[in-house]
């Protein structure tokens, strides 16, 4: 039977129907009705953080990872020296990509199952004194760590340190308030917590430093400065749009605004979590991460202890049974993830862990518990 | 009446409502089903200009500036020397994301009504031995000349120099084979001639110059190499791809086969531009090429030369029934575009001409003729 899979991943998530409906259109990415669009998707992302009035919003082409990429290619000059707190994948991510395009990069390491520390950055920022941003991840999808974003900030501010924040997946869902926690840039994507398709990054940049920027991007493609100034002067995207890709946003957002925004959103992903937690837990499943780090986001779970236990076997069962899985980002330790985002409720979450519960039968494993 | 305008414009452009109908579903990125779609675009890709044996076909996220800027980033070495053959807004748009990654790049100018030209290009090669790399466009699309892809690169490959295409314009329409035409990259994206929507390239990558692209890009996100490697190992996208995106290509490439590929689709286009030409010469109108290097892509015209035309206007008459055409990018001479490519048939160029006419009555203007 070729019905949908409920994809339980961190994006590609499930979206609505109506969100993709509005794809069904073509648009002339050069026309007022088009410009209109990006418009209003610019006004009510700064909304969601309440960045009206200290930040502006730039969207970019291209996946999550471009706009960090172009996120650090514009707010550091060529001679800075940035420092990633880095406690999993994405960190490591961004690190590389700083590296790569030749700004200075040093890394912080912390453990993946722990948040980042503020006060070891504070350490580290008197220690080196040359370091002059600070990128950090939200939520760390990797193994799914929620960090202590304002803590971070507050640190930053007071060292006069800017600070680049990684929202991808965090952003809608979790609170972030610009008025209160001071950033250089922030970055979050269409396809994830908004629950739009994926396609396009935006990000949030601090209009004190703006001007800046100018001229600091050794790619063109990248340049949020370039793409920023264009897009003022004439609402237009300098290069051509993902049209779908940016109505289908238009309409995720809509439908996040009615629904209650982010209090909202993050209502119903605590309910998808808890209602997997404790489902997975009846199963004998062990997440894990700390109950009091981890973010509702994205839970990392143990592999069941069982020998007849293999990942692809177990992707491919609860496939059968109508949910798409993640697998694991850790190195260390066999685990596999479970997405709590997207356009699902309770009910699904609760047929997810039924989902599972049938996989594990289908491959002779009594119980979830994980050897450890 | 909130009916849809058909697209007169280079990309985005009108497509099917099969190629939209197939965004109507949400894909895990990981999954099995996705990775076969995106093997089977790009098996297909490679057939339609005859690469499978010498080019290895490379997607990428973003528009299609990420797919050129990534196609010079990962085949010219750092210390390498890009010549770049100007005839045009797209050609002087690649130069500049050359120099600004740091490659070293001179500029061969020519005149944006003529074709570029393959002994000036040999007197330049034999002058500057230096020169690592050439870049030219196929298909300018600022005014819409033809350039000479083969004997371009048959200068190229007698001088042993490497040879980078931006064939975003031509890819699928006009006839390119790589079995004749010898090109180290050549770049196109899903939303122009395919006829799918926009939101991702791909990059056509010579095997026999893969090995030496490994860590050259500066970019991450950008590393064709890095992308090849992993998609090779995987399947996978090295990041989020544009799912949907995607999936309508793959639709679009059905459609686009089932038609009768290249072939047939240069012959629709070609009926679309005569159709265009012919109607457009009855109202007055005088395309600003010549024939004989006009593509049958986009074509430029002239502006009335009535006291009473205004681009704005005018775009907003044709507009209010139904089509919507393109500002021209000429520097010198006021002109607007019209293009021939997308969804479209006979019928629409003819409703075309007639919506112009229309425009023009509205406006009070007689007739196309300009001043020249
Ligand atoms: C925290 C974080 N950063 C970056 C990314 C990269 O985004 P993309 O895969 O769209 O490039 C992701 C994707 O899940 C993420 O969760
Ligand atoms: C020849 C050529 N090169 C490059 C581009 C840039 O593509 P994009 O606007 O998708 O970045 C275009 C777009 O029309 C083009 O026609």
């Amino acid at each position: 039977m070729d019905r949908d899979h409920i994809l339980l991943t961190p994006g590609p998530l499930t979206t609505t129907l109506r969100t993709k409906l509005a794809m069904l259109r073509d648009w002339g990415s050069w026309d007022a009705d088009f410009n209109a669009v990006t418009a209003r998707v610019r006004a009510s992302l700064l909304k969601i953080i309440h960045a009206e009035s200290s930040h502006v919003v730039v969207p970019l082409q291209g996946s999550g990872t471009f706009s960090v990429e172009a996120a650090v290619a514009t707010v550091v000059p060529r001679d800075g020296h940035v420092l990633v707190l880095d406690n999993g994948a994405y960190c490591k991510r961004a690190a590389k990509l700083t590296s790569m395009m030749g700004r200075k990069c040093t890394v912080l390491a912390f453990d993946d199952a722990e948040q980042v520390s503020p006060p070891a950055l504070a350490a580290k920022l008197k220690e080196d004194t040359s370091i002059t941003h600070v990128l950090m991840i939200h939520c760390e999808t990797g193994a799914g760590v929620l960090n202590p974003l304002p803590l971070v900030a507050e640190v930053c501010a007071s060292h006069g340190k800017g600070l680049i924040v990684d929202a991808m997946s965090s952003f809608g869902a979790l609170p972030i308030d610009a008025r209160e926690t001071r950033f250089d840039a922030l970055i979050a994507a269409s396809g994830k917590c908004l629950e739009g398709v994926p396609g396009m990054g935006f990000v949030f940049l601090r209009k004190a430093i703006l001007d800046k920027c100018a001229g600091q991007s050794q790619s063109l493609a990248m340049d949020l400065h370039d793409q920023y100034v264009y897009m003022e002067k004439t609402g237009q995207w300098r290069f051509t749009p993902p049209t779908h890709v940016v109505v289908a946003l238009a309409e995720a957002i809509a439908q996040f605004e009615a629904e209650g925004g982010q209090p909202a959103r993050l209502a119903r992903y605590t309910d998808n979590y808890r209602t997997l937690i404790d489902g997975m837990g009846r199963l004998g499943f062990m997440p894990f991460l700390d109950p009091a780090v981890q973010a509702p986001i994205i839970v990392t779970f143990h592999a069941p202890g069982d020998p007849r236990y293999e990942f692809k076997a177990f992707y491919a069962a609860a496939k059968a049974h109508g949910f798409i899985l993640y697998p694991g980002k850790l190195t260390q330790v066999e685990t596999f993830r479970v997405g709590c985002i997207g356009a699902i409720g309770r009910n699904e979450m609760e047929q997810a862990v039924h989902a599972v519960e049938l996989a594990l039968q289908d491959l002779g494993i009594e119980s979830g518990t994980p050897h450890i």
